[in-house]
């Protein structure tokens, strides 16, 4: 039981696990701390959050769970705001979407209090923000990433886990070079490419006939170019070495692509078609799932 | 009321407008034709057709209405077949993706008939096909877009227009390069993309752990690469040209975005990523809906 929960930034992410702690038990109070007053007051009034926290400092120091749901590019400062305060028992975790980085800032701002800091990142994303976004249940059945630190105490490790476990996620551990890795290629290279290709074709002489006749096609493989922009200007930068190469292996593919169509090479495109669909029929039966 | 229509690929596509026409009492009889006999069968067994031809040249001559509703690289071949026994009453109507190649075959099959040919486009695509994934009610408030002929009569075109209208379709009239243009650039680059980005995940060494932690980002955004290979392959193919500067189009925009992450440039990217949400809420607001 979480006797003072504090979550910074209550959106969609945030919002959703101190909801899901309030409705099963397992947490006493919770603070909402966050830049727009006018989402703290819709959290308060939905019931998510019990109070406003000023600042984390002032916050900070009655803590048991701290949770930083704020944009990565926020991290560093709030690691620094929070290291004074910072009790021994208290345990601080996080929801970034990426994870070398966010542990870099981690180790700069709370020095000889890393131990107390478990990374994770919960795989349960939308282009909806804002607390009014919230709701229990959103993390049933989805993956749950906890990059542990050596530092990290095992009873620590444990008490994250099996908060996350209380939301029903499924949660997996591991290496924070793997999981930056894992998510340049299946999340943020797919966000950089639909807000590319959203951003191209809105930039077109035509653009507004494009919209006027595109379909559902165009709708859902853009849908997360409704993301929140400063979040993801954060992932992209802090991700950036592996979504270099990420940029790199896709422009090489669209080019191979392109050198089959130049050469009507039918048979072939055939055959990436086929391929590509049925790899994403795997995935979704859930071929690739081991737990 | 259209006495004998005939349905040449009897899927989602051309399975739903027979529902639709049957639906509202436009159609007496409808005869379904096609490659896969179980497809038909299904077909008969659902009420989408009244039964199934055999080839397109056995009934062609007792068809008031047919419906191509095949991929586009069989167009060709089917304005041969039906060339000899078209009556000089029936009309010819097809739902390919693309415009200027299918006219193209009809002119090249159909010779000095081709005044009865009225090439259509509904936007109500799926990555579903088959007869099985057929309704009544999938045009409903959907573009269709019809790019007439010079040789068409304005009688057959409004016949053609009325009888989409009776599926709830809204129709829209256009150049047939105007078409292939917009197409290009908001439904095959979109569906050449979810391609290509399934078949580089999937063909990399650790895609069996990408797929697992993989989330709703990825999964939404590349639905249409669960599309049929073939019918993608023939789109391609026809819509060539105009796909191949669309694949320029987003190979640049690919690297503009690179150089903006290489230079960590957060500013100019937060720039691009709040563009392209901006005019995917402009879009989904039906900003762009003029009808």
């Amino acid at each position: 039981m979480i006797k003072h929960l504090v979550v910074v930034g209550v959106g969609l992410i945030g919002g959703s696990f101190a909801l899901d702690l309030k409705q099963h038990g397992q947490v006493e109070r919770v603070t909402g701390i966050g830049r727009s007053r006018a989402n703290l007051e819709t959290a308060l009034q939905l019931g998510i959050i019990d109070q406003i926290g000023d600042d984390l400092a002032s916050v900070a120091a009655s803590a048991d769970l701290v949770l930083l749901a704020a944009p990565v590019g926020a991290m560093p400062d709030l690691f620094k705001q929070l290291a004074p305060q910072l009790q021994s028992s208290c345990i601080v975790t996080d929801v970034g979407s990426t994870k070398q980085d966010v542990i870099a800032a981690a180790r700069a701002g709370l020095a000889d209090r890393i131990a107390q800091y478990v990374p994770g990142h919960p795989i349960a994303g939308a282009e909806t923000n804002g607390s009014a976004a919230a709701r229990a249940g959103l993390y049933a059945d989805k993956p749950l990433i906890l990059t542990p630190l050596p530092e990290n105490s095992v009873a620590d490790v444990e008490t994250v886990e099996s908060l996350w476990r209380v939301c029903g996620a499924r949660v997996a551990r591991m290496d924070p070079a793997l999981h930056d890795q894992i998510f340049a290629a299946v999340s943020h290279l797919p966000h950089l490419l639909a807000f590319a290709l959203m951003d191209e074709l809105a930039g077109r002489p035509l653009a507004e006939t494009y919209f006027r006749y595109a379909g559902a096609g165009l709708r859902d493989a853009t849908r997360i170019a409704g993301s929140h922009p400063e979040m993801w200007r954060d992932i992209t930068l802090a991700n950036r070495d592996a979504l270099l190469n990420e940029l790199d292996a896709l422009v090489a593919k669209l080019k191979s692509v392109k050198a089959l169509v130049a050469a009507r090479d039918g048979a072939e495109l055939e055959q990436v078609f086929a391929r590509a669909r049925q790899a994403r029929t795997n995935w979704l039966q859930g071929k690739y799932n081991n737990d």
